[in-house]
């Protein structure tokens, strides 16, 4: 069901489908990152449990009204998604400090956020995807001041699902990244991936980090954690 | 008329004035530091020059309606201000891009920005002053929703004021940065001062750098340059 790669992220790879040329497959690969890309490697079964955890994410948030790319599941490593053009920002919702925000604004390890602070970075590898505030977003990128707002709307209620959701599998939600995209039709909606990759979860009885920050601190078998996050929203769906 | 030394900063000392113990004497120094302290140098005369140039700054803003806690000049490196408690914030208004947005944002020198662009940095030298938004602003200072707007439209009316005095000598208003502090009634007032340490300015036959800019990149006498700033600035009073 894949034609023309299109584009090789970091993560995912993206082709075009041979069936409808209006859809995308995405094509998650096994490659962790950190750190803007310096610190790599390779887990075999990672592309296929973000994959998982991603398609059963979106249908959910479907179910909450977040209209998103996503369409369905393809294979164990591969989902069929509507194409979009990649707004060039970086969402970031935090519920908790901890991570970047505590080095580069001096705030105290586990400061809650009440109301969740709302971050945006500009995604541009080779400037290391820099904090900006919205007027840089509307010079840097195609979107308006009215759909700024709405992205920024958005982002605080896909929180409120997804601090639900997860919830429910014993996991804290601290904070995570989200990318939004153009439709053909001019409509912003989510896009790109939501996993233990662009989320911070902690368990709500031991506080163990279970998401990427085990392969970027070097604390824990990724594999594991990702399996065990899958495991918990199988048994509860 | 000074007493107590209460705090001295890169490019000045604040002293409670001893005749009215609600107001500061500001000393302006001859010291000069550019990115964020690491480099360093005295040139004597700057003091004066600043504090010259800065004394007939605040006075043209208030005929513009822009209250200050300016109340006089004292002496040669010397003035009077009313007493406040700085909200610690640089307000960045840029017209045009130069500096550090070119390298951390990406913009080509000399883009336009109009609309200008107003940028909110957290005054915290341990942080080396980043860069936040509007969110960050509000939970890192005492100020709030409705004062946060307001300082952003004062500092695009500071920015239009400023950019006709300049033009009036010559003087290209490229960008600037500003600080706010809150009197003891409560209200916030422009603050801190506004000199060539603290304007970008270019000539706009010659497009020659007479600001701070000399100094960073050391590439001409910063004397001799604030010095040609003053006596444009005298001719036209």
């Amino acid at each position: 069901m894949k034609a023309e790669l299109l584009y090789e992220g970091k993560a995912k790879k993206v082709y075009r489908s041979t069936i409808d040329p209006n859809k995308l497959v995405l094509a998650y690969k096994n490659d962790a990152t950190a750190f803007n890309g310096k610190k790599k490697d390779t887990y075999v079964g990672k592309g296929r449990l973000n994959n998982e955890i991603s398609s059963l994410i979106f249908p959910y948030l479907h179910e909450c009204g977040i209209e998103s790319h996503f369409i369905q599941k393809l294979s164990d490593t591969e989902q069929l998604v509507h194409e979009t053009k990649i707004v060039p920002l970086e969402v970031v919702v935090r519920n908790v400090a901890t991570g970047s925000i505590t080095k580069r604004l001096g705030f105290k390890e586990k400061t809650l956020f009440s109301p969740p602070l709302v971050e945006l970075f500009y995604k541009n590898d080779r400037l290391e995807d820099p904090l900006i505030n919205d007027d840089h977003a509307l010079l840097l990128t195609d979107i308006r001041t009215q759909e700024l707002r709405e992205i920024k709307v958005k982002a605080l209620e896909i929180n409120t699902a997804l601090r639900e959701f997860f919830q429910s599998i014993q996991l804290l939600l601290v904070d995570f990244k989200l990318e939004f995209g153009r439709l053909p039709d001019g409509r912003i909606v989510l896009s790109d991936e939501i996993s233990p990759d662009t989320c911070r979860l902690w368990d709500i009885e031991t506080n163990q980090k279970m998401d990427k920050d085990v392969f970027r601190l070097g604390t824990g078998n990724l594999i594991l954690v990702y399996e065990q996050i899958l495991q918990r929203l199988e048994a509860r769906v």
